[in-house]
């Protein structure tokens, strides 16, 4: 098979047979479209990551970016991927065509992005990054500064950053201490957007310094200093900013004058070594624009709002996360199944025994492997229908009527931390398995498994950690408005169940997906039956895992049965061998995975207060 | 804390307070031993890990073995180390007094080399293969192989190797093709055993080459061509050979001249760097010892026996792959646990909120940091605990009466596969939780537990996969004499379960844990009822799973009751602490843990086919 094809394969079943996406061409704004656009956005993607991608992602791990104190040095087949990106257009896929975009549904464009993630998540991670930086810029901008900075963004001639972290705020960005001062005189009034200095300094950002484009945009989270010159205090003080690495007019021209952010540092990781990763030092005079230091900078919005503003992008950003894990999990899938249907290693299991005179059979005929193949097959393919459903509720979110907005919206917010978390965690596992099944080959670097699960384990810790993840759907998704948002969530997946329980080969399945539904509805109810925080939360993890496994066995359920009418339909040959394969990674997930809720959901369920009471002085 | 003290405390009360060690030195076979010289024994693993190992272990890895065409090179480290290593007589620990070993009980021996496991296991690896090496001709060798081979490995002049895989046949041995031909007149009176040349590729042989030893001792399965000159298709087939780097005379002393052993490559690999892995040619004539090409090489025990002598040393062997992975796990832990307690980040959550002015809080004392790090104690000192007591076993079977010798020996044939697979799982999930709790830092390369993570994969896949251990266990040992072994381990544990019975605080947990064993009978019976391997074999890896954490359940109630006993006993202060994390950690293991074990058990009841049934073209 060619460069991801199989995951071209499942993603237009999940597209169209499944998730219908060309009706959304019947919406004004998306009018010029159809299945036919649609599909040369897949070939565009499709080709870009398997000639300027794919050939280069052991490169891009093994040549580490490197600082020589000066600058940046990045392979150079990472500089001409990420230039061929931007000139294809993808960067703007879902922007208006006024801009220069191809006003694409986020479903189609998320799709197509799936291919460069396949290829090199690293060298990949610049895009999203920047797609979210713009995007926040047309949501929370002014008209100039969406003329100036994202619009340059989406035209691929200048690459974008978020800069929350810090060293001594991760997670808890509410302790972050980069002050942002007004410029002086008239600073109010400059066209760009209110003018600042910042001070202070990043971790972690990812695309923070490098030479592909001519100009960085770095977003930046600061706290406006109060009259009495101290930081306020938690989230309510944190103000957003642009901060471009080069100063630009109002034009956006560059005046060729440098701004003082300064790499501090490059982080040397375990994986996904494409894209650089910085420590960056805002204000620390380095340079000095305008002949003083301080890192120039426009507030985006209202001072205090940064946070808020922020959020805005991040259902798509981790959406866009748990997308990149799932599709390093596609990519094991692929090379394991490859090598388990080549590689020759022992023979069937009989009653008698085994024969040794026999030749040997390729090890896919042997059920551990195949145990370990349909694993992964559940997982990823199940990944990405759950990303690709998500994407969907944007497109909703955005062109829907507005009962349909506002659904649209209410599952987003519960669905996300899934959407996050599941793919980083399940797909992590299904590397790990194509690591088992090339055995002795996987451990080594000769093949592409063992980076497939290095680069992935990076997707529980960025975006967001595991339990950050946990406690934002425990300790508010499925909580807020009375539990509204869960409640459709539900609704959704009882439409789900009795669709299949009017199809006898699946109504046993949906008998047991309703009965973890209605567990994890009184899961809960009883996580929060005290009121307490500390109880609910103190397992929120477990949590978080079981309402993931509950979602996917729902998204398995409804791809079943679009299965299950296509074979119904009549479909046979390889076609008929596809929809099979759905129907047992279907079976697998059901028999195998779903059951693993219950251990989970009995501590969340007893509010189990082991791991809360374990004192420092025990461990 | 000083270098592994948590790991040394830990182990003190493994084998003092639970398994009573210093009573074998009751037996006479230990008769000159005492608590002290166990004590003074680990003192010097301890001190040797510390200044010869642990400083280097990053080296290991960043600086992996290169091969220059002509020799291998490692970092001048790893050699000093390991002769370092070598002059402190640890290798020949437990071998007797007269050979120059210190006659240590096993159980013991483990315990001391676990610390240099803890300090890099990469850079140890050498130490565990010669052991396995030269204890297999203490087992199997004549008097002069001992005498000429084992002693020199034992003094650490020469390090062993095992050369069983080939690249055709990795975990299917019949398949070996590496022939063992006569070696011409007066072959078979040589005075190192029956003279042959061997022709054949080794591959994943680990420390199959470096310098740090004037020589290296192969030990090699091959395969004697019958009169026909075909080889004997199948494990019957094969036998086993002592193949030196370079000739030796029958005195032990290098003749100079070198045999046709040639590196042809070495592998790159994920972790685990600091021991070498080779592809090896035998007999390629890259040599011409006498003037021929062919390796020379000297049979052990009789033609056709060579796999049941290398079985013979698995379960060492195996203990020992366990061993190593849990330490790595404790490695991990130490980091994590000593992290968690610096790090200030986030304030707890109170029913109302959080706030911002109060200073951040160690996340030592946030609810899923506690949550991480409890997994990891459970996991890993549940761990060291299962392979001590395996080792104890190995000493019962060593140095026992006959009736506890049999039974010694049933219950390591049981408990084998999981000492192997369960901290290979385990304390690899272990090691993840480590990088999960340092989030970002965890990484990068600036902390060790990105290194531990990568290190500890190899441990599913060499000495017999994840797979191969389930296979061994469901199909083999768990059935072997009518089920002997099984009913052996239930009896134990219910010995257990009677005392816990009487001990208010563990009663409730001594019925899960019989509610978990009868299941797990239960299971055992229904997947073999059919009789049909296939269909009891499809599930063995959930059931290997299952089997596992149940074992782990039952250490931990014997640790939880051993702990217990000295907290009744008056325990104060820090002993105290030190006695409710067992505690926690046992209530973590059966409320977190355990319930696990029934999604895994379902399917092995139920013989399901889901992976059995799925076909090729499906997936």
């Amino acid at each position: 098979m060619g460069f991801a094809e199989h995951y071209r394969r499942h993603a237009e079943f999940v597209l169209h047979d499944w998730l219908q996406v060309e009706r959304l061409a019947e919406r004004p704004r998306f009018a010029e479209h159809s299945r036919e656009t649609f599909s040369a956005v897949l070939d565009l993607a499709q080709r870009l990551a398997r000639e300027r991608f794919a050939p280069f992602n052991r490169l891009a791990d093994t040549e580490e970016p490197t600082f020589d104190g000066e600058r940046v040095h990045l392979p150079q087949p990472t500089v001409e991927a990420m230039r061929a990106y931007a000139a294809s257009g993808l960067l703007a896929a879902m922007e208006d065509e006024a801009l220069g975009g191809l006003q694409l549904p986020c479903t189609v464009a998320m799709a197509a992005n799936a291919f460069i993630s396949h290829a090199s998540v690293g060298m990949g991670g610049y895009a999203m990054l920047t797609r979210g930086n713009a995007g926040l810029l047309m949501a929370h901008g002014t008209p100039a500064q969406q003329r100036v900075f994202a619009a340059n963004e989406f035209a691929g001639r200048w690459f974008g950053t978020m800069c929350l972290s810090e060293p001594q705020a991760g997670s808890s960005l509410s302790d972050i201490t980069t002050r942002a001062e007004p410029d002086g005189e008239g600073a109010e009034r400059d066209p760009l957007g209110p003018r600042h200095r910042l001070r202070g300094h990043k971790m972690w950002i990812s695309a923070g310094e490098h030479e592909i484009t001519e100009n960085i945009v770095h977003l930046v989270l600061a706290k406006i200093p109060g009259a009495d010159g101290r930081l306020v205090p938690g989230v309510r003080g944190i103000s957003l900013f642009i901060c471009p690495k080069w100063l630009v007019d109002d034009q956006g021209a560059l005046t060729g004058e440098r701004n003082d952010v300064a790499l501090a540092g490059l982080n040397h990781k375990l994986g996904y070594r494409g894209t650089t990763n910085t420590l960056l030092n805002f204000g620390e005079g380095r340079f000095r624009p305008g002949g003083k230091a301080g890192a120039v900078a426009y507030l985006v919005g209202r001072p205090g709002e940064g946070l808020k503003a922020m959020f805005h992008m991040m259902n798509e950003a981790r959406i866009g996360v748990g997308l990149g894990a799932t599709m390093l999990g596609y990519a094991g899938y692929d090379a394991s199944l490859d090598y388990a249907r080549q590689r020759p290693q022992g023979r069937p299991a009989t009653p008698a025994g085994k024969d040794p005179t026999q030749p040997q059979v390729p090890i896919v005929q042997h059920a551990d492997v195949r145990r370990m193949l349909l694993a992964q097959k559940a997982y990823v393919e199940g990944a990405v229908a759950l990303e690709l459903y998500c994407a969907r509720l944007v497109d909703e979110q955005d062109t829907g009527d507005a009962g349909a907005k506002a659904e649209a919206g209410l599952l987003l917010e519960v669905l996300t931390p899934i959407a996050k978390s599941w793919p980083s965690e399940w797909c992590l596992e299904a590397n790990s398995l194509a690591i088992q099944v090339l055995g002795g080959y996987g451990y080594t670097r000769d093949f592409p498994v063992e980076q497939h699960w290095r680069d992935n384990r990076l997707n529980m810790i960025h975006e967001g950690t595991h339990g950050i993840q946990a406690l934002d759907l425990l300790g508010r998704k499925v909580v807020m408005n009375g539990g509204e948002g869960l409640s459709v969530l539900a609704h959704r997946v009882s439409q789900t169940l009795a669709r299949a329980g009017q199809c006898a080969p699946l109504a046993d399945d949906a008998n047991r997906l309703a009965a973890a539904l209605q567990r994890l509805g009184a899961v809960t109810k009883a996580a929060w039956s005290t009121g307490v925080p500390a109880e609910a939360l103190g397992n929120a993890v477990p949590y978080l895992q079981a309402f993931g496994h509950t979602v996917l066995a729902w998204i398995w359920l409804e791809l079943a049965l679009t299965a299950q009418a296509a074979l119904d339909g009549g479909a046979t040959g390889g076609d008929a061998d596809f929809l099979r394969g759905k129907l047992a990674a279907k079976d697998y997930f059901f028999r195998h995975e779903l059951p693993k809720c219950e251990p989970w959901l009995q501590v969340v369920a007893a509010r189990d207060a082991t791991t809360r009471e374990v004192q420092d002085a025990w461990l």
